[in-house]
């Protein structure tokens, strides 16, 4: 065995290699969204393209490949979930992806990206979808490509589904969404029949200062460890991390809406609880990040909604967040700033949206990225399809592109399939794993009044965040909750928290 | 001839990649130096290794060799300063200098480098020289080692030095400091037996943030480009670059004291300007830094010293400073203030010391450097021979290692031999680029006065600071200046400066 040792050691020195590059290309990106001054986007793009590329030629180098199949009897000798057996599984899995992918393609496509994500940035403030178009039907011919690198598929977005869902498929995702949607459609119609929540004192003056500090304590309270990581502003919240000991978020203000930076900063803490808890016994490799968009997202909807916006957890901290805003919040009751957090309306902007219609946003998006894909719909027809399909679903009209079809930065910067689904897919494991947990700690509501997340933290660390990506989505759900993906425990905790709001 | 433009492209794209891996690298140190929470401090020192691994293994690439060898003939048949010319020219002496030593040694190097910056930092506080000496005598023995990779040199620290400052030996060094030393010692003398300047309004109370207000107004008065550049706070200040387009300065507050910020902002300013005066056609080749300690010490110099100390500039600038600080500046005239910033003394700490008795603590360390190579002097007994060699020269003995040997990181960080001489190279230069800058724009001074820096920051531009690195060290001080590297105009400067000041 002591071969065997040799070649893993060999294995682990090489994606260790692979991960501090990728890690520094993560870095580049963080800074070019924080501090980088104007001047230095033309080389930064370049910098990011050289790191990405070295980073693929290393980890498709065959001699991983030979590794891999070395290693193979030796991961098969030990138990599944051991540490070893995992990293060379799961190396496998990523590694048959990626060398089924040409390098030229790869550069290609990122080149593509980064000048479709520039035209977006100026397209969208412009309304001008036409200005983006030619490069989205560029887009489009290129996740074609992309998926027939992998032949074989049932439908044209599995491959891409699946690399962001691993393990579903366009047709398992299209039944769920049915099942879901045929639930959630006369729950909206209920809520929006009765008169909408009280939410205007959300929309005042709040200073940016108190909005970050009280941000950063409530983030500090759930357990984000600011040891290992730090919170800076960008123009979009996002989640990323360098090193298990460094995982950052970014936030935004808008002082004209209390809103925004305290759940997207939950949400992003969210994210990055997940990426903290890894067992650091996974440092360096690639087991040492969130399985797959899916159950990362329910992590961040877990913090944000399960937790963020239930009467619990104001209980706690509405006191402390009147006396931030004393004046701003003068007069209003904990239960009107729940009921107001939890407002719920057929809006236009998907990241705005409640948690009720939020998954009516991702099942438009995700039925464009079908029709696309097969052909049924163009990419110059889509602006029209969506106010089309935004009337339909939503008894909305969007004024314009600017909030249709170029909302979302995803196809400008990805490809089109796969892009979307992990946001319900989310949202539906936030609540499959949260009632798991309180199976085991039937405190943790009562916990959560008295401003303590330990059970829940702790729950969540044990059964998901700590294996990272020694298991796959359907195992890691199977084995936390006990039952493969389901959308009841979904559906039963919007009816009673909602139904404890509205007549449904 | 097509087939030498396909081999410079060639050349051209390994050397940006190489120089997208170095500036990656950059950010990683920036990023742990400013913002980086402590959780990540073990991966960062990876990372960055790594990224240094694989930029040494590219460039020592025998492709590299093979194309500068194809393209020699093709450099020898363009003008001598032509960009492409001075590319081919240049990267040879690179590549011939990178390949004689073994990548294995440069590992070592770093590892051990990192090693003893750790320990240094712990030992300096505790003032502890015990702690870190067996890591200094390794540091001894590499550099020994790091040398004897170019035999043939007169000096073991010839090499050491002609990495720094090419063209330098420790003879030219040493002939150089002795002429100087010649002329320091009486100005010393004459105005230390003089009453020292009054300084005590300089340690008052000044808010962190008016003094960071006051230094960027200044540095963006002087010509650093904020769109090309920013600042940030750090334990110890530095100038970095990741791209000609993004040229990033560090500073640190004391507020119980004035000087620190202003003067440092503007002496990493002055480092910057050059950085941002090169001609981006050479933008991600080698070229495209500053080409010697020394010349880009001169340019920190000049900035800090000959503009940032004189009479004009405060004639500017001093009332502009006063509305920052009314209170603390309450009756403190110009003229005190303008011998304030100028106060001349014997003083314990390098970086603190005035532009007479900085070259004395250059001295010192350069000897000592020339010492411990030639064994004349061991590790063991350098706290004492510091003291000594201190109370000799200063008239002071420090009370403890802190401020004795353990005062300077560059021991600890990088090789024993060649760390020193560039700050007084850089002195002496700042008067001969000035004083040439000034024979062709004699206005440069009454410019000053009104805040005006454009004929200096241009010629400066045009003469130095547009070529980076196409002309070595001695080769731009001639075309510049007109004349070899001479200490007459510093000297001269000295004089005249503190004869209106003091008795000499």
């Amino acid at each position: 065995m002591a071969e065997m040792e040799k070649k893993l050691a060999d294995l682990k020195t090489r994606l260790t290699e692979i991960d501090d590059l990728n890690n520094a290309n993560a870095l580049l990106y963080w800074d070019q969204a924080t501090y980088m001054p104007p001047g230095g986007a033309e080389a930064r793009g370049r910098q990011s393209a050289t790191l990405a590329k070295i980073s693929q030629e290393k980890f498709i180098d065959p001699e991983i490949g030979k590794l891999l199949d070395d290693l193979r009897p030796y991961a098969e000798s030990l138990p599944y979930d051991s540490d070893d057996a995992s990293l060379i599984r799961v190396t496998r899995v990523d590694y048959e992806r990626a060398t089924k992918v040409s390098p030229e393609f790869v550069a290609e496509f990122n080149i593509h990206a980064a000048q479709s994500y520039q035209a977006w940035t100026e397209a969208r403030p412009a309304n001008d979808f036409r200005k983006v178009q030619p490069l989205l039907e560029k887009t489009l011919d290129l996740s074609r490509k992309m998926a027939d690198f992998f032949p074989g598929y049932e439908h044209i977005a599995d491959p891409l589904i699946d690399f962001a869902d691993y393990g579903m498929k366009a047709s398992s995702v299209r039944s769920l969404f049915a099942e879901l949607r045929a639930e959630l459609v006369p729950i909206v119609k209920a809520i929006t029949a009765q008169p909408p929540a009280e939410d205007a004192f959300l929309h005042q003056h709040y200073p940016e200062a108190e909005q970050l500090k009280f941000a950063e304590e409530v983030v500090r309270q759930l357990g984000y460890d600011f040891n290992r990581g730090r919170i800076d502003k960008t123009h979009h919240p996002f989640m990323t991390k360098f090193s298990l000991g460094d995982v950052r978020i970014t936030t935004r203000v808008k002082e004209d809406f209390l809103g925004e930076t305290l759940f997207s900063n939950v949400h992003e803490a969210g994210h990055a609880m997940y990426e903290q808890g890894i067992d650091l016994a996974l440092e360096g490799t690639p087991l040492a990040t969130g399985t797959s968009a899916g159950v990362h997202e329910s992590q961040s909807r877990t913090w944000e909604n399960i937790v963020g916006r239930s009467l619990g957890f104001w209980e706690f901290f509405y006191p402390k967040l009147v006396d931030y805003f004393p004046e701003q919040l003068k007069g209003v009751s904990l239960e009107q700033f729940y009921r107001a957090v939890n407002k719920v309306e057929r809006s236009l902007i998907r990241t705005d949206a409640d948690e009720v219609t939020y998954n009516l946003h991702v099942m438009l998006r995700f039925d464009f990225e079908l029709a696309l894909l097969e052909g049924s719909l163009s990419i110059r027809d889509l602006p029209e399809a969506w106010h089309e399909r935004f009337e339909k679903d939503f008894g909305l009209t969007p004024p314009d592109d600017r909030d249709g079809v170029l909302q979302d930065v995803h196809w400008y910067a990805g490809t089109i399939g796969g892009a979307f689904q992990g946001y319900t897919l989310g949202n539906i494991l936030s609540a499959q794993f949260y009632t798991a947990a309180l199976k085991a700690h039937p405190q943790i509501p009562a916990e959560m009044k008295q401003g303590q997340f330990g059970a829940l933290h702790g729950w969540l660390k044990e059964n998901l965040y700590k294996h990272g990506r020694k298991f796959n989505a359907p195992e890691v759900v199977e084995r936390a909750s006990g039952s493969p993906l389901t959308i009841q425990p979904y559906i039963q905790y919007l009816k009673e928290k909602y139904g404890a709001l509205y007549t449904l």
